[in-house]
């Protein structure tokens, strides 16, 4: 049975991720890396769903990207209410690096655990714009990964995977209900409140979308609307 | 003028890259991330040569790669003291998919200080089989640099700099000494004793070695020798 790391934020996306590696026969090997604002949110749904979906083992690192900034994610800028990007326009929530740093960090990860295999889940579709969910990324981070570990030198290949890279945020539910995903316990509001999503920002945006165009029902706890500010 | 992130452990080869930074005419942001088991004396060391070298700004951030273990550096292993590797061997001073980690950070504060240039300390000729020190991973870290970041597609070009990777580190010492490195504030070993220099490990050996090939004093304290265990 071969094993895989699986960077698990405690989100819809992630949360699929890792039922579709497990499903493929992977020994899963979650890794959590809270970096943001929504830490205490994200550990409790990372939690939540690694111990339902019965893990190997899932470790969960800390690591201060506010001391960089940048990002509506890691600064004190607003991440507001969802609007239509522009075709090219990279949103607010960027985070400088964001996916190079989780994969680096997942790539020690799976060095450790003799795992060849590192499972994220990069989607282009919905998020249009940010640079490190693109293919061409994950294969250039894959070759780069090749020759960064010693296990590659032993002659072991990484490989990348981003199984939902393609798929409408849609398709991705669909997928992950024929799985089981525990999606009532997964979190993907940027901006949550008393650990309610807010309903409003882009995340919250397309996970309702999403499940409307699946015909699925959102079993999210969204918050009360209230006046804007 | 440009600026560049400098990744800085405050040892010989990080400290001698800054100067080569500052010499080239960069405006530099220092990066010290402390990974490991020398946090305290790094932190130290990092600290009076960025004061003395006068930088723009230096970033310190903590990273517990403990968590995963997987090295003398990083873990409860042996760093035993010097002895001549074999071909092809790698050290347990490795640190699975370290300079990845480490990169990648500097690529996140690069974007957020709107610098182009990263610079780092990687040496191929004195720990012979690190993989993450090779030209090729150097380069396919920079090729996947430039699909990463938000700065790229806005027509940046992101290089990764390794002014002493084909340097013996006897070069690497009379560049440094030419350019007024301050090597008495500079930390190498891996197991300092009372924030003394061991004197025995590997790098303790090729630090000792480098300045006595390049006929320069070594200003280093070294801890009193002892009997072994």
């Amino acid at each position: 049975m071969k094993s895989a790391v699986v960077l698990l934020s405690g989100g819809l996306d992630s949360t699929t991720t890792l039922a579709i590696a497990k499903d493929m026969g992977y020994r899963a090997y979650a890794l959590t890396i809270l970096y943001g604002q929504r830490n205490h949110i994200e550990a409790l749904s990372a939690k939540k769903v690694a111990a339902l979906l019965s893990i190997e083992e899932h470790k969960i690192i800390e690591l201060n990207l506010r001391l960089f900034g940048g990002s509506s994610l890691t600064d004190d800028i607003s991440v507001g209410a969802h609007v239509e990007s522009r075709v090219n326009e990279i949103p607010n929530t960027y985070v400088p690096a964001r996916n190079t740093i989780l994969l680096s960090l997942a790539l020690a990860y799976a060095e450790v655990s003799k795992a060849d295999d590192i499972f994220f889940g990069a989607n282009i579709h919905d998020y249009s714009g940010y640079p490190d969910c693109r293919p061409s990324y994950i294969h250039a981070f894959e070759k780069m990964a090749n020759l960064a570990v010693k296990s590659a030198t032993l002659g072991h290949h990484i490989r990348i995977h981003a199984p939902l890279v393609n798929l409408s945020k849609a398709e991705i539910i669909k997928k992950g209900c024929a799985l089981g995903v525990p999606y009532e316990h997964t979190h993907s509001c940027y901006d949550p409140r008393d650990n309610l999503a807010c309903g409003s920002c882009s995340s919250c945006f397309y996970r309702r979308k999403g499940f409307i165009d699946a015909g699925i029902t959102d079993p999210t706890n969204y918050a009360p609307c209230r006046p804007a500010a």
